[in-house]
């Protein structure tokens, strides 16, 4: 039988509705792929009999149980004093813990507040879990039929301690046998028609097929029975994404992760050493964000109208949004910067266009390359800060485009 | 004493963390507004047991619970099924819910599937909650001390249904007085600061006082019982902001919601019908980008490095990043531009110092003005995404609090 795992959030923002608790969706899909049966998530607030009665329960029915928030200093943080009370354990100072915590002020040459010694308190008996991206230390222990776990609930510091402290010992506590979770990753194609183009490879029964829509991509799932050979797994996913076409941008799970779009993109660049500047309109900054970290993006623009950019780029060019002066601005920005490519994103439509969820926009992307241009052309809808974030997304997806077809020319995948 | 309502949201997407369940938290958003307090969020599986369970744990311990999920057409959907088994209220066909359901497909000259006849069974003595937003009717009932209310799980007609059909009903059956909650937002100053901060002035014991630290600000709260004097909860919000300090830069819940740093810069831009242009390094574009959609952002800019910069600029200066190469920078833009502010921030550090979530950067923020320069200057640490999104909000707080003190130069508040 499948250990039992529940997750627990605290939290006054979780209760309320102020938060939307992304933690629980995040750690289930993590203990899902190790092999656990997820059987409840719950939320309580800040509110120290709520939180007792929920460990306590939780103590007598789950295997394993992951609980995040309530570490920090503040006087509603409660989870330590609620263990302490729920399970007749104590708090005591752990003067490691509290060294950490100076040591994470010091090293940003920050003073500790009075408050932040509170957080090297914890129940007797419990394992310190180490916090590196934060002050507050975790901690865990076993009660009852259930090991539980205490994380921070911001979750980058959450996530990080799951990856590098969790998933650990949670290996070497249970016996499990992960299903093989594979994600075909795509951009550009909604989930219907998704649906629709992987509709013509017929799929086993005991592979799960699942969609999930994000707002960067949309991820096309399957899961496999743990054991499936891996020779028929590569070929059934070979077979979607043939099928599906080249909106898939990366697949997970075969044997490595390729990861996100700008990981992909990133691998591209540095192999073959190139270099490019951006020159920015609908995605407003958004490009050059995404690319945090890539020191192949040499520069980035953006300009709050064509007339403005005219001006400082000193070239005529109508005044209509075409590919034509995405060409021509292109070129010019390649002298100034001397970069190996050049992205230029234009728009057409109006500020109320622009502005209004029911309106749509024209993106012109165009990639000048050494060997001639790349273009694509869409029509965006929806709140501004989508059409901002799709038109970041679909011109980076040019330039990634051009670069797997470049290399993979001859390749069936 | 308040009513307390619970969130049950049943569904294998969820449990398993495919889905977010954004439901819970918009759910709770409306009962905190109407004057519930919210005691539990809890999700389970398309799991009968678990299901009936959960119902009779509920049923026993809150006045009221909204249900979301599990009334599709398709054998997982197993909702009226487990109210049916654990209140022992057998389910029998409701042929007005059934005409409803063939009239939206009639009605959509689509053929209805067999399956979706069961979802007109409801459980012995269940009121219909009509859907007519989609096929899913819903339903409530009274068992033991609870008021159960049963919605589909698809987030648009969960939300029509409740605004139109629950609303009125929860307000018919609960006495219900809404609490008054003020937020102080801040932005540089971290949780333990504000706290110490905030114990210099002596709070009423029925005000509840919190704290959420998220990745854009740090958000002080406080929940006042409803029917306080107004008077003294504006008295008691002043002595707080004057004791904190201007890292407060907008108070919500007042009369009025002051928003976001960028909607607080908005509207004093819009105000003094000022235009600004933005150079960027180390937030590498997130500060036009987080400024979408507002005509006052002419331009903005981002160079890989100083050399980089300085050629563009055609401008010599030190290869260090300085205030004074700031100054420089920002005189160049100004010409270029037009603007009538020009932001510029540089930092100091590796690319190692700003990759390494270990290692910290010094962001040197200025801002020419017409009336001289206004400057901060910063140590930021964590991850590189962090390090870039505090640089931009530190930039534009910069601006942020130049307009503020220009306004509110002879303002007690």
């Amino acid at each position: 039988m499948q250990p039992q795992v529940e997750i627990f959030s605290q939290g006054e923002e979780v209760i309320t509705g102020q938060t939307v608790d992304s933690n629980a969706a995040w750690l289930s899909q993590e203990l899902v792929q190790m092999g656990f049966v997820i059987k409840r998530h719950t939320a309580v607030g800040d509110n120290l009999p709520d939180l007792k009665q929920l460990l306590l329960e939780i103590s007598l029915r789950s295997d394993c149980c992951i609980c995040t928030g309530g570490l920090g200093p503040t006087t509603d943080d409660l989870t330590a004093q609620s263990v302490a009370e729920a399970f007749a354990r104590p708090v005591s100072l752990d003067p490691v813990a509290l060294e950490q915590i100076s040591a994470y002020f010091t090293g940003r040459k920050r003073v500790m507040a009075g408050t932040n010694r509170k957080q090297a308190f914890f129940p007797q008996g419990a394992e310190r879990i180490d916090n590196e991206w934060g002050t507050a230390p975790g901690f865990a222990l076993q009660e009852n039929r259930c090991w539980f776990v205490f994380l921070p609930g911001v979750p980058s510091e959450m996530k990080a301690m799951f990856a590098e402290q969790i998933a650990i010992r949670i290996k070497q506590r249970f016996t499990l046998q992960a299903d093989q979770l594979v994600t075909l990753r795509s951009i550009g194609i909604g989930e219907s028609d998704l649906q629709e183009k992987i509709n013509t490879v017929p799929l086993p029964g005991a592979v799960e097929l699942g969609f999930r829509a994000g707002a960067d991509e949309v991820q096309t799932k399957l899961l496999f029975p743990a054991g499936t050979d891996q020779e028929q797994v590569k070929k059934l996913v070979q077979q979607l994404v043939s099928s599906i076409g080249d909106y898939v941008f990366a697949v997970d799970g075969l044997s490595e992760q390729q990861g996100g779009l700008v990981n992909v993109i990133d691998q591209l660049m540095q192999q073959r050493e190139l270099t490019i500047s951006v020159q920015e309109t609908a995605s407003q900054g958004l490009i050059a964000a995404k690319c945090i970290g890539q020191p192949w993006l040499l520069a980035a623009s953006f300009s709050q109208s064509l007339q403005q950019l005219s001006d400082k780029l000193s070239i005529q060019f109508e005044a209509n949004a075409s590919f034509e002066v995405a060409e021509c601005i292109a070129h010019k920005i390649q002298q100034q910067e001397g970069s190996d490519l050049v992205l230029v994103q234009l728009y057409k439509g109006s500020t109320e266009q622009f502005q209004h969820k029911d309106q749509s926009i024209v993106i012109y992307n165009l990639l000048l390359t050494p060997s001639g241009t790349q273009r694509s052309e869409f029509n965006i809808s929806g709140p501004q800060q989508r059409k901002q974030n799709q038109s970041a997304l679909l011109a980076l997806d040019l330039l990634r485009r051009y670069l797997q077809k470049k290399i993979h020319r001859n390749d069936s995948f």
